[in-house]
């Protein structure tokens, strides 16, 4: 792979957007019916090529006259003229207003021939069965008549190239009779899946051979959509090279830029890099910044070609950053107001690596409505952290400090995207989900207690939800709180007469256990406690002779869902999971679930809102087992 | 008409609200494919049914191992196990991993039964062909391994109701395997077009019967999707009144709100009332607002009905206040926050009429960035002056003035209008018009020379074009002039020989004029008074002898258009629409156009692209006919 080894250095981020920026991805224009035109941008200026209104129109309900036949008329001295007709809108005036003549005509309709002047109706009084009609005031031509072509006449520049089409510009084009319009093309982006392991949504899984769905097509795909491209999914079947280099090759004959996302499989870029070599260019490999090592930019027969990373939220940084603007570019459509927003970076942050990074982060909104940013770092490799992170914010090489309280701009994911209204981390509680189900717009972190409580003191969250004893001290302001039934969770029918965790001391029974920043941790090691205490032993040594004490999850239904796979034959977990999953419960404790505010965010909206849900908690804990107010 | 007399007060803006508020537009949530999501609203939360990732990964290359095999181990004193076996991602481990073992793994592969940590490839060595692995360091189980679930466990709250589908979103569902997610129902939004006089675009218009293009349908069918909503057009066949009720009823039966706008025909108004009365119940007729006083809200069958005012712009502000906010909710989706804008108002503006206005305003930048606003006010029948607002701010029933430089908060028409980078405005001239297309994006409103250079000096424009003769003096910065031939435009071939404007005298020849604000009319009215001079005649008197001296037309091409159409003899007009009309020409005199800059303006963005584009005007000169540097 010879052009592996020629690109050593990294290119720089301003090299990266300039090679995309000199490939091609322009499509044609193309024609699109009226009642499909909003959204897109006008390939071409429009002239009227009529008059609007496309005659001379009464804009008064009145009498069409002559204006020469009113001068000087006034409520005193009244011309008086001879009736000869009506006109209506949406209808041919089948008169003609001669000398000392007029025609009732009504709002909207044809000034007939002859006329050159409308009086409104409230100026005059008919005479005489109708036959003839008093003016009581002088007229200029034109009164009350809008030309034909005032409003915009033939000939005149109504839109200009590179106009986005919304309802108003509809309103003009259909005011035109416009009902075909040339707007910019929109250009093709084939998304080619690239990794062995990859699965379709939809289609069957098979975790055991380390399979998983194909996040990134689907992520990319709207993403091309939302920048203004139109997307096209390549899957290939399973581990067979030859298919990929069909895809790619294929999308490169149907699109104006294939995409694809790098893949664990060596040999997937192996293929990669031999289609490019032997039909295209590869004009840049590697850019320097994090993440973005691996993105790849070149030419693929008469298609340009961008590879992206592979982890989820890396894939969509790169894109977000490099590859949108060159859709929206060559779409013509421009960078929504909302792309990026300003805010104050919520902790300090530090950073060396010599490379430009794109930081992943939070937004939020503190009690006086400023955005707060903060860094999200689950691991790139998380599908969670796409949820978590709202966009990114670039950090320079040269940068190895950002204070706390330093103003960042953030480019978001979506234009869409904004602030949730209320943070909330830490212990998971179904309770607690079904009461953010009815809240507007709310983010939670299932970091559990311990976690949930260090943040709660660094004042990043808005609330902190809390479980099982805690020993931090954290000021704060509790909501609400609730108990909650914990124990262990058996098989149905409880086949080994689990009784409590001292059945599992010396016993065969694989038992799994919750994370130490759970609640629910927390209750089994003091549950320990109290069990060392009762049988005077050591409580880790205890510890140590229950198989799976150390085997920790982080979900709160993890190690139930592991006894109900018959990986497991106990699990710590909550009565209201037991009874959801039809496992059997073995009680062992209750623990209080409490929701702590943030003491200076307790009258931001989001948390009133939760307040005010809160308050009806009753009625969701009824509906769940174990729970008790 | 009984429901119409019963209806003598206008209801308050917060009651239109709140009787539109209590008519359900909800429609069934529905089931879409992934990749149909995007922008949609989740109907209801989703959580995990499957880990993610959904087996123990590696995210190392390295070898799975046993951890209690490695304990101890450093550099000096390695760890040698024997290799079993390797694990490629994306396959299923064939191996198992005892004591005292180890097996080659790639990043993202299953982690093989037995073992518990992965120790990366830089802390081993292999030796003995192979056969075996020497580890330098002590590993704890879990090392290098991302269990299952850790990115998103079974049972976990993925993501909640209400939210709307961004390609974050999209790449979390996908990662779940979600091919078809439940999304709120679009609310189906029939639209009936009322008015006898008015033509689907692309149909055939007869102008001289009255007819008109359908502007509201379209715009208002446009705000509708914008809103989130489905628009259906009911156009109904001429003036068939039984057609029309038909109409109404069908959209009520297929619809969940149904709108119609206003009508200048007295009859349609007459069939909304009966159709209503008969087949359902009017809430509230007519609103305390300018415009919105003709706004109906009721219910028509199951449906519910808004009766929206027949100007576009009165048409679109009443929907955008009234009935978007309705559909949005009953879609789901949040208010952009785009949809409103803070600016500065650029000129005092008063008002007094008792009731709410809601004041179509346009929007622009001034030199520092700063969002200027200005009342649009062009006649609301205006088709144009859609394009011309880009929203409305809504003024309070007492509010009497309203100072230049006072805060006002912009109501959108759409969240993708934004000011345009440069406001020109002035005289019409074919060159400026070509250079305008070179723009991003730009505003032109062809007001004439006079009154551009009245705006100019009041300071609203970043430049005014000026052509002809002027009088008044404003400060300004010419960032270019060119000159244009005008003159006579008369049938081809010039069949009446007219040879300049003292053939128009006393003759029989019917003479179109451009209106008084031109340049171009001023050059005319030069041209008289060297006339008059030349011929020792009154100016004034000599002007009454031309036919049709003080009929004058606003748009540039209009004199000719009427001469090409044969209502005319002559009209006065340039060069260049006489040849690109195929008229002939009778040169009467040169004119400069100058591009004159609001002073303040001549380092903005938009005024600098005007520049560049200016430096190339000679080779848009060379297309046109009659212009020279």
């Amino acid at each position: 792979m010879s052009d592996r080894k020629e690109f050593r250095d990294l290119a720089t981020p301003p090299e990266a957007h300039e090679a995309i920026a000199s490939l091609d991805l322009e499509p044609e224009p193309e024609t699109v019916s009226l009642s499909a035109a909003r959204g897109r941008i006008l390939a071409e200026r429009v002239d009227a090529d009529l008059d609007v209104p496309g005659f001379d129109r009464a804009s008064m309900d009145g009498y069409a006259v002559r204006a020469s036949d009113t001068f000087g008329a006034d409520e005193a001295d009244p011309a008086t003229l001879e009736l000869v007709g009506t006109v209506h809108a949406g209808a041919e005036p089948d008169v003609f207003v001669g000398d000392g003549e007029a025609a009732e005509i009504s709002t909207g309709a044809v000034l007939p021939d002859g006329a050159d002047a409308v009086v409104m109706v409230e100026k005059t009084d008919e005479v005489v069965d109708e036959e003839a009609v008093e003016v009581r005031t002088s007229l200029a031509p034109g009164d009350s008549v809008m030309p034909a072509g005032a409003d915009i006449a033939a000939g005149q520049r109504a839109l200009g190239p590179g106009t986005e089409l919304t309802p108003r510009e509809i309103g003009l084009l259909s005011a035109l009779g416009t009902d075909e319009i040339r707007v910019r093309g929109k250009p093709t982006v084939g998304i080619v899946s690239t990794g062995d392991e990859l699965v379709r949504p939809g289609e069957e899984l098979n975790s055991d051979a380390g399979q998983i769905y194909d996040v990134n097509s689907y992520t990319i795909a709207a993403g091309v959509e939302e920048a203004g491209g139109e997307a096209k999914l390549y899957p290939h079947a399973g581990d067979n090279m030859d298919a990929m280099e069909a895809a790619l090759t294929t999308a490169a004959d149907e699109c104006d830029l294939v995409l694809s996302s790098g893949s664990t499989s060596a040999s997937a870029v192996d293929v990669v890099y031999k289609v490019i070599e032997e039909r295209g260019d590869l004009l840049l490999h590697g850019v320097s910044v994090k993440p973005g090592k691996p993105m790849l930019v070149g030419r693929l027969e008469d298609s340009a070609y961008v590879g992206l990373p592979g982890y989820p939220v890396s894939a969509l940084t790169i894109f977000r950053t490099f590859v949108a603007p060159a859709i929206r570019g060559a779409a013509g459509v421009p960078e929504p107001r909302t792309a990026t927003i300003e805010g104050t970076l919520a902790a300090e942050e530090r950073y060396s690596e010599g490379r430009t990074r794109l930081m992943p982060v939070g937004l939020l909104e503190d009690e006086e409505g400023e955005t707060l940013v903060y860094p999200v770092d689950k691991g790139s490799g998380a599908t969670t952290s796409l949820v978590e992170a709202d966009g990114v914010v670039e950090v320079d090489a040269d940068t190895e400090y950002l204070a706390a309280g330093e103003r960042v701009s953030v480019t978001l994911f979506s234009p869409n995207v904004r602030p949730p209204a209320l943070l909330a981390l830490g212990e998971e509680d179904p309770a607690f989900g079904r009461m953010l189900d009815q809240l507007r717009s709310s983010r939670f972190l299932p970091v559990g207690s311990r976690e949930g409580l260090r943040r709660l003191r660094d004042g990043l969250p808005d609330v902190a939800v809390v479980a099982g004893p805690t020993r931090r001290e954290v000021e704060s302001v509790e909501l609400r709180s609730w108990d909650r039934e914990w124990g262990l969770l058996v098989p149905a029918g409880n086949p080994e007469g689990v009784e409590g965790f001292e059945d599992l001391v010396d016993s065969d029974l694989r038992f799994v256990n919750m994370d130490s920043q759970t609640g629910l941790r927390a209750s089994v090691d003091a549950e320990m406690d109290r069990l060392s205490a009762a049988l005077d032993a050591d409580a880790k040594d205890l510890k140590n002779h229950i198989d799976g004490y150390g085997f920790a999850l982080k979900a709160h239904e993890s190690p139930a869902r592991r006894v109900l796979e018959g990986k497991a034959d106990a699990g710590v977990g909550l009565r209201a999971t037991a009874e959801k999953l039809g496992l059997a419960f073995v009680p062992v404790g209750t623990q209080t679930v409490r929701v702590r505010a943030n003491p200076a965010r307790v009258e931001k909206a989001g948390v009133a809102d939760l307040k005010a849900v809160l308050a009806g908690v009753e009625d969701v804990l009824a509906e769940l087992s174990g729970y008790s107010a």
